[in-house]
């Protein structure tokens, strides 16, 4: 018996790949008002770059994100920078395409990404000093899924989006989407891809960029706060079931905010950090 | 009357550039052990690509740590990959070179990056939304510089390194210099440049990297925990004098660990964010 690939799986599915050059396919329902998800671009980016650096697993990877990625054929161009023992260093840019071009005609940038790869089950098996751990931290406290708010469904620029997965909000930090923001820019809340498809290290990629900004509970006067940058660390593979994240942002200053996300499994195990650099728009476009 | 520039930046220059081609030179003075430091090299290139990128600050760099820097010609291969109204986006490599290779040649993989680069003074100046402040964090509470432990002056593998810098510990967090960790991986204290040089915003991604690790202060039996990856985010421009900064760790897990960093000027003022992904070495070396 074969167990089909799910969805996240299949749309985030890289071909190819002779020369670091890969090919893939941004795909309906991963979009907000017809804008791909960053979370998604970063996780189909970083299969590419995984596979051109032979490792499993993205343990640090950092995307800018230049202009808004479209449904369509996508190239990305991965180059191995380093492959030693343990990890692999690769520098990638994810370009827009029409699908037409001839090989090495490029297209237009949508993500420039550098990331290190290796495999997480071997790092997570360290002796001496690395089986040391220290956690000054814990999961966010939260009702079980059915009592948090699911995020979206009734939103018409994201609705296909907020089906392809399961974001519940903490009820706390939800009134937002009444109107009413807590003054506390913090988002925690239960994740889970569509159909129980397993979360692994590349879905922990789109999990760290698909709950609402937490400007959102803040009163800024905005509808999104675009990505600049977004580096995330995986830290273990997570266990089978609902993720806990909790998002929190400390500055908004000189019209620039940091949003920190943490995702811990059901076992209680930190499994990923984020942080990304947003920008407060201004009323004229941003670039 | 002109005023020469500091050791700082004369340390960091870059020169060339032609086809995104810089060359420089990682100068004594700047190594721990004969290596040289992080946040050193991480400014270098920084400069090399934001002069490609034809903006004065880094607003987000990222950093990859591949092999040791070491004193000797480095080539800086920068090459834009958006060219914005606010900001431009350049992805680089740090390559130690002999100094004798022809144009094209490559060299030894020490850095790999990629930095959004821009005008900070501008980014400051925004109406309307960007004008919205909040901070939930403060400066941390400093002894005078002259009531804290100016850190490795004595240690005789980074000496002239400290002597490049003046970085001044919080007591609190000093006494694993005497072998006594506070089990607290906090590590506070002041910083500046030797000679009064001002610190500009290159000297922020010095002063990222210039403290002890915080592992320090845990019972971890490392001598040093070796950065896989750095980014550093740049808020705005410090104004004069010194700075007080607060790293800290709350993860030690799987063999890794975060080390976060604030910034803050005179004027108690978040200037710069950054946050490392290290690792907890094993008995064996690490690459």
């Amino acid at each position: 018996m074969t167990i089909a690939p799910g969805r996240f799986a299949q749309d985030t599915a890289v071909t190819g790949g002779a020369g670091g050059r890969w090919q893939a396919e941004i795909r309906p329902g991963w979009d907000i008002a017809g804008n791909a998800n960053g979370g998604y671009l970063l996780a189909m980016a970083a299969r590419a770059m995984a596979a051109t650096a032979g490792r499993p697993d993205a343990v640090t990877v950092t995307a800018h994100f230049l202009t808004p990625g479209k449904v369509g054929p996508v190239t990305i161009d991965a180059q191995l920078r380093k492959s030693g023992r343990r990890f692999a260093t690769v520098a990638a840019d994810l370009l827009a395409t029409t699908g037409a071009e001839p090989p090495d005609a490029g297209g237009r940038p949508v993500l420039a990404l550098l990331g290190t790869f290796g495999d997480l089950a071997a790092a997570g098996a360290g002796a001496g000093p690395a089986a040391f751990e220290l956690v000054d931290g814990a999961p966010p406290e939260l009702p079980p899924p059915d009592e948090c708010s699911r995020v979206g469904l009734d939103d018409q620029f994201a609705s296909a989006f907020r089906q392809n997965l399961d974001a519940r909000l903490h009820p706390d930090d939800a009134a937002f989407m009444a109107g009413e923001p807590t003054g506390r820019p913090i988002v925690r809340g239960w994740f889970r891809l569509r159909d129980g498809e397993p979360v692994d290290t590349f879905a922990l990629l789109l999990a760290v960029d698909a709950f609402p900004p937490t400007a959102f509970n803040t009163r800024l006067p905005v509808a999104w706060t675009p990505t600049v940058e977004l580096t995330a660390h995986v830290r273990a593979q997570p266990e089978p079931g609902w993720l806990r994240c909790r998002f929190s942002t400390r500055f908004v200053t000189g019209g620039f905010l940091e949003e920190d996300g943490e995702l811990w499994d059901e076992r209680g195990r930190l499994v990923a950090q984020s942080r990304q650099l947003a920008l407060v728009p201004r009323a004229e476009a941003a670039w």
